[in-house]
């Protein structure tokens, strides 16, 4: 076996069982690399495998070398939900499986990407790698937020190519926080019962979240984004809460993800985004367990907010009794064009079982609303200040 | 190497050469965690690993236990029909290979998914995972339906984050059945020269197939599905004889997908299935081998049948000798809405070597028929209860 | 250890080091594999792992075999041209990392999948896998073409069903070219900093391209193909100087991508091309470094031509200062139909910071333009032989 592969099972390094805490182990193989690896050139990283097991983690992973790979063999998801909801008696297993990491202490991560150095001058931490293992909670409960304040992956220090690819993620308030990353690769993840699932705050450039699950209830975010320009957002199933949330991302392509959800706001510009495209995607607005929402039936199951976004052949599906609109009464926004000019919405599908309504606030101008809406579902309050072609 | 990793070809306990009966090692294996993992906080369950080689499966694997990654190095993929087809003696390969898994019986599955408890008292199945191998019928020809009868995975039990992903299948009549499975994830794997691709049967619970390649001839479906809410079916290249045929399946996403087939028929709603986006995808039909087709050329490239289905932003090209279409001197239906309200058709590009139509069958109503085709192009049987923006 | 599992790093049958030739030590492997396995039904192939490591290749590998599986832990990118432009002294990690290997010589291949037979009489090399380490041509600079001449994976024999995964490449000349492939497979890489991405030349049979990060600068190609039927271009992010390049290619489904460029030509037909489907992807054209371009701003965003293309649900954002504009003064062109008949713009947004064209070529017919320009913008040689719906 090279020297640049470890079994946190057997390497003899390690002054604990990895089973009572497999974060100091990993510290351990991590400082040994430190060790192996001791010149700018000589630094490959390694490959950190997890074979299925229970393991509990005590000690936070720091992780500041890049390169490295912690890999396992499979996500081993099981609904702690319906777990928790049940009774068990009988149940034949009752915790997630595979290679399984629990973490321990409440408002504590996993794994901590930093280093203790400044990314100019010292370099950036790239092409880390998790993949193909389960990061578990352990104990919460709906909405998780702030639950018990635990996080799967933070990352602190900027970052090229990180990839997280194939994890599973349960019980986390937080399951991934990233600041700074270029061209992350988030892709096949199955990231449930968490609060929020992807988190890039601060900022990031371009970046690829592509056929995952990220499901999660209402109080956090599937994916909730700042400051970026040029992500790509495709191939996803979002669930139960799904809502990706931006603040000042631009010419983002949300496309062929699929959307469920019991509350509003499953697309949210939450301040001035520009040219983003959201296209083929079908939305499921329907009634059920959970909340308080945090928006109305007003908000928009939509809500742009800057120029030139365009929304263009998806599905709008809205099915809520009508005893459970909020406020009691009013009309449902499908889409809500809450600021901005010349943003486009072109020939949507809105079918629901009440009457609904796209809705231009006033301070918008000049969309463009082609066969989506009828005359009749269009609240305008611009004076006019757009064009409608209604659906015949 | 922690116990819970295996390999099939070093394995101690096997009391049969996995070369000979592979099936009979995985059963001795899963035996062998059982003994192992005896309580249930205590089953993270194993990961089998199955090293390149050709292996004969005499003996159903019978999986009965969650976190099961079974897993190789490769789906070792060869054309056996055009092997079948050719002079083979010059040959230097005339077998498939890598992880190659193949099924001695006729009339059997390779691996059987069930447990012989109740998944409400006793829990479902829990991320299960096929990883990277092949599995093969050894002898069959088109259109592989009955055929050798053989199934490459068959899930009989409730499962919950099922995974088969990067795996090869061909030569068999289904490759992958499964029953009442949530939130199942089949991504990147290469299914061809099979009578069936996917079979969803019963019911499921939202779902995703991407990024694969599903390749089927006439008898079968590229995906059958019934009973499901919310199935993403985007990015995947279905070819030859493409059908996904539903049956009560509502609010899917298709989208983004390549099809190409020999035959009428690419979506089939064959009872009411309602508010599916059907979007970016390129429906090629042409002409060539196979058949009997089950459909003639009225059937319609796609059709359609419940409510608030939209079909928009496609590319349809059809091109089928005039003498081959069926019946003799018909005009080819390209879309064929068979049933339902507000059927929604948008800016959809028809090209073709001959005439053809869009049917409204004269159940119909409502049906929006924008910038998809011209007036002379519409064969409208409701008298006139739909709207039509023609191409001009 | 099963006989079909080599490790570069172990292999007792290896005559030199893999850190000093790695590409030496897999032939021999390789020869190892034709020793082992001798007749047409005992050749499943193996794996090669490649664990993380700086290894230098001095030697192209020769891939004469089916079903060999290459495989590393992590594609260890790091942006060398990022590292050059800085001052590294402080650096902690200089080079690229994980399962990394580095062509030493300039105008070389690290891997050349090739076999002195005829693919009719003695068969295709079937499933041959890339999957999940570094090619990194160590020296070069933009444009990379020519540059160091290096190529990364050169495919000269019939293949089907390749598949090259989770890779990274950098600092080439050519990433990956192959020739006559079918049903290739190409998903989840990182290339970057090389001249040309994929070129799929000569011809090729359906195809998959999708989740990828492909980033050039702007002499080469992102995607270069020619003569295919049926290629899917899925959910792909294509950056800095963004193009996919074609020559008689027909059918593709090219959607849910994200392109960024500093250039014009992001789809470029260079030849007829018929019936492809181009949609629901993100366009922005910017201003930044590079150049000199291969075309004028009056080339064209996109550039079709052939019949029945269309191009639908598109975000166009165009964001060049007017004194950069060439040739000087010019109104730039979002897009081009520079021949052909019947192709077809719907529901595309076009955002821009100066004025901006659609332009038809004197030559086309029957152009469609649906809501995707206003009539101020369209720029028609051909006398009014097109319709156009203007945006309201």
């Amino acid at each position: 076996m090279a020297p640049t592969v470890y079994d946190v099972t057997t390497w003899p390094g390690a002054t604990v069982s990895p089973y009572t805490d497999i974060g100091q182990v990993i510290n351990e193989i991590i400082a040994d690399i430190h060790a192996q690896q001791t010149t700018k050139t000589t630094r490959p990283g390694a490959v950190v495998y997890i074979p299925p097991g229970h393991y509990l983690l005590q000690t936070t992973v720091n992780i500041d070398l890049g390169f490295l790979t912690i890999k396992g063999s499979g996500h081993g998801f099981m609904s702690e939900a319906v777990r928790d909801g049940t009774d068990t008696t009988n149940w034949i297993e009752t915790l997630p499986g595979s290679s399984h990491v629990q973490i321990v202490n409440n408002n504590q991560a996993a794994f901590y990407v930093n280093r203790a150095t400044d990314p100019v001058a010292n370099g950036r931490l790239d092409a880390i790698v998790f993949q193909d293992f389960c990061i578990d909670g352990m104990t919460d409960s709906k909405p998780y937020l702030p639950g018990n304040g635990k996080t799967g992956i933070q990352v602190q220090y900027d970052t090229d190519s990180l990839r997280i690819e194939g994890m599973g993620f349960v019980y986390l308030a937080h399951a991934i926080v990233a600041r700074n990353a270029d061209a992350f690769n988030i892709t096949n993840n199955f990231i449930t019962e968490c609060g929020n699932c992807i988190e890039m705050v601060n900022s990031s450039i371009v970046g690829k979240i592509t056929n995952n699950y990220l499901i999660s209830p209402w109080a956090g975010n599937s994916i909730f984004m700042e400051n970026n320009d040029g992500v790509l957002i495709s191939g996803n199933s979002l669930l139960w809460g799904a809502r990706i949330q931006f603040k000042a991302v631009h010419r983002a392509c949300i496309t062929s993800n699929k959307f469920v959800s019991n509350f509003s706001g499953m697309i949210v510009h939450e301040t001035e985004c520009d040219e983003n495209l959201i296209s083929a995607n079908q939305f499921r607005r329907q009634f059920g367990d959970g909340g308080p929402a945090r928006n109305d039936d007003l908000y928009g199951m939509v809500q742009i907010n800057g120029n030139s976004n365009s929304v263009t052949a998806n599905s709008f599906s809205f099915s809520v009794p009508p005893a459970n609109i909020v406020p009691s009464g009013a009309t449902p926004t499908i889409v809500l064009v809450k600021g901005g000019n010349s943003n486009f919405l072109a020939t949507n599908l809105i079918s629901a079982n009440v009457g609904v309504k796209v809705v231009l606030d006033g301070s918008t101008s000049a969309t463009k609303l082609l066969y989506t809406c009828s005359s009749g579902q269009l609240q305008d309050y611009t004076g006019g200040n757009c064009s409608l072609v209604p659906i015949p």
